[in-house]
């Protein structure tokens, strides 16, 4: 109890992200720490603020809001917040947080399979549309939508994961006692209702440009990936997916008209080979049930799937490549087998996803593309 | 002569991208082919068909559709085209052609910088609007561009071009006597003007789907790199594109929205990594000027840059991630510079595209893209 009541005091006194906070803690223990600021010996700003906090009243207010606080240790921590501890900083801040105060029916232990959907504030219709249609599909299938709850992009992605009665978190720049921005309260009432509204500041935090930074290490880390549906230039959205790259987990991006400023930042990221370009909700699913976003090493990662082949199947699938079409004659030559041996191999290859013939008569490596 | 005659002869016989008749005439030379098959010894289809074919009337013909026969050795014969004699075979055709009627002032010769164009005969506004905008800049940076004088994509590659008096080449699927298809014959006769139509059909023959496809291997030949800007699931622009590929040559994607069944392919070259998006026509001259694709080598491409540098611009350099941001403080740490030195290194590297910042205070390794 003393831990928590300190790690909720640390909370108030510092700002989120503090390295050399998360140090001092680290090597003494909140409590330590805590009660050395507390002490009046310390000089620094950090100690100052410390002094005026009451973490009576502070729990009192987390009470009165809803909310719960949360600390690591706890069953209801969200295990993806760990791998903060060794990502690298991001503009001099990072770190797991030394607390969450959390309000909503959902548990922040049972978020997986999740994806954090970032973007523009202010879309375009097509840009919303698809950041909707990606939230209700991912629901769809059991996803859970994290995002930032603002304008454009977030309140597209929370309302489609709403409409599909999915499970979405709403992660805040400012204290759960004043949901932001106001605009979107009806929303954000509606998350905090069925999903979880979460944040690192206490309940009457305003929000601040900083702390809009820091908190999208946060949307980052909850999720296993982080898609980037419509982002211009000099987007927050970069930042997010900063973190998500410091936590070396996907990025992904949704291609967009080139006409559109706010396709510049996806396509940047995808031409740069920081992000993997989806289409769908199946090419988004399949990056977060399969992490490793090496995306040559695919047909490799189902090893039992090679173990199975008979010596014939081997050998065309070894004639196969990913990159240049083969006709069956040419697999003839390459093999040695029979026409009609090749083309049952074929048949078979394509059934179990190891062959794909995207011309007709012209066969490559790999899985078919299942479109609408 | 005899020669010339000979390639006339055996090209109105064969079926274009016959690699043994292209093996028979590297073996024995046109000129023995050519009697061989006209000896009445040959059996084939081919020797059938060569018996009916009257040289001297085609030659009359071809002067008569205001056309020029060019054969391998010419000075005008495109140098791009010989690489069809090792790339591989596309649905078992391929090879470099026996020869070519050309019609128009446009030098074959003379097409470098070029870049072929191909996509969707049913376009959309968006993919029209993409392929005259890129048509017309690539016209004003002194860029052929090589399409097939199709419906949709094509037409309005070739448009832009004219539009801003650059240089086009259309490549028909029938012989130059009969400009396909019927509607673009206007936009043709001014290609046929200003630019050049190509073909390796005798004037008046039709154009077929197999030779449409055999066709694409001289788009794909002709030009630099392929860039496809519209193209549903069975496109022929896929043909294209595994000409090019077979070509070792690069393919260049322009993006869409994932709402568009004609974003479908220029989405899946991008995701398998078998095209480079591109999102203007900067991106798209950055790959015909550096022909290799592989874009992780690019910042070791400019070997005189790094000799330049002096020791503390090396050692932040080399402080630099091409992925993952570092903020002047860390590189501080990393190099043991003082933050004025960092600083300084760090506007230069900027300057000389060997540092970017995309998001302020976060810097990285590589070059600034620059943006409308």
């Amino acid at each position: 109890m003393e831990d928590r009541r300190a790690r909720m005091g640390l909370m108030a006194a510092q700002d989120a992200g503090d390295l050399g906070l998360a140090g001092l803690i680290r090597q003494h223990g909140p409590v330590e720490v805590w009660r050395y600021l507390r002490s009046g010996k310390g000089q620094t700003e950090l100690a100052r603020r410390a002094a005026t906090i009451d973490t009576d009243a502070l729990a009192h207010r987390t009470d009165a809001v809803g909310a719960r606080f949360l600390i690591p240790g706890d069953d209801e921590w969200p295990p993806g917040l760990a791998d903060l501890s060794w990502s690298e900083p991001v503009g001099r801040r990072g770190g797991e947080p030394i607390g969450l105060w959390v309000a909503g029916p959902l548990a922040l232990n049972r978020l997986r399979p999740s994806l954090a959907m970032v973007g523009s504030r202010a879309a375009t219709a097509y840009g919303e549309h698809v950041a909707s249609d990606f939230g209700a599909g991912l629901a769809e299938a059991g996803c859970t939508t994290v995002s930032g709850g603002a304008y454009g992009i977030d309140a597209c992605a929370h309302r489609g994961a709403l409409a599909a009665r999915g499970a979405t978190v709403a992660v805040m720049a400012c204290g759960l006692g004043r949901l932001y921005p106001p605009g979107n309260s009806a929303l954000l009432e509606q998350i905090r209702r069925t999903g979880a509204v979460v944040s690192e500041y206490p309940p009457d935090q305003p929000p601040s440009r900083a702390r809009f930074l820091v908190r999208n290490r946060l949307i980052a880390a909850l999720a296993q990936a982080t898609v980037v549906v419509e982002a211009g230039l000099r987007s927050g959205a970069q930042n997010t997916v900063s973190w998500t790259l410091s936590l070396q987990r996907p990025v992904l991006a949704v291609p967009g008209p080139v006409t559109s400023a706010l396709s510049v930042t996806p396509h940047r990221l995808i031409r740069d080979a920081e992000a993997v370009l989806v289409s769908d909700v199946s090419e988004v699913l399949e990056m977060i049930r399969d992490p490793d976003p090496t995306r040559d090493d695919r047909r490799f990662q189902q090893p039992t799937l090679f173990d199975d082949l008979s010596e014939e199947q081997k050998r065309v699938q070894e004639a196969l490549s990913a990159r240049r079409g083969a006709c069956v004659d040419e697999l003839v030559v390459t093999t040695g087998l029979t026409v009609a041996a090749v083309l049952v191999c074929l048949t078979h290859l394509k059934q179990i996803g190891l062959a794909r013939e995207p011309t007709p008569g012209m066969w490559l490596a790999g899985r078919e593309r299942s479109r609408p």
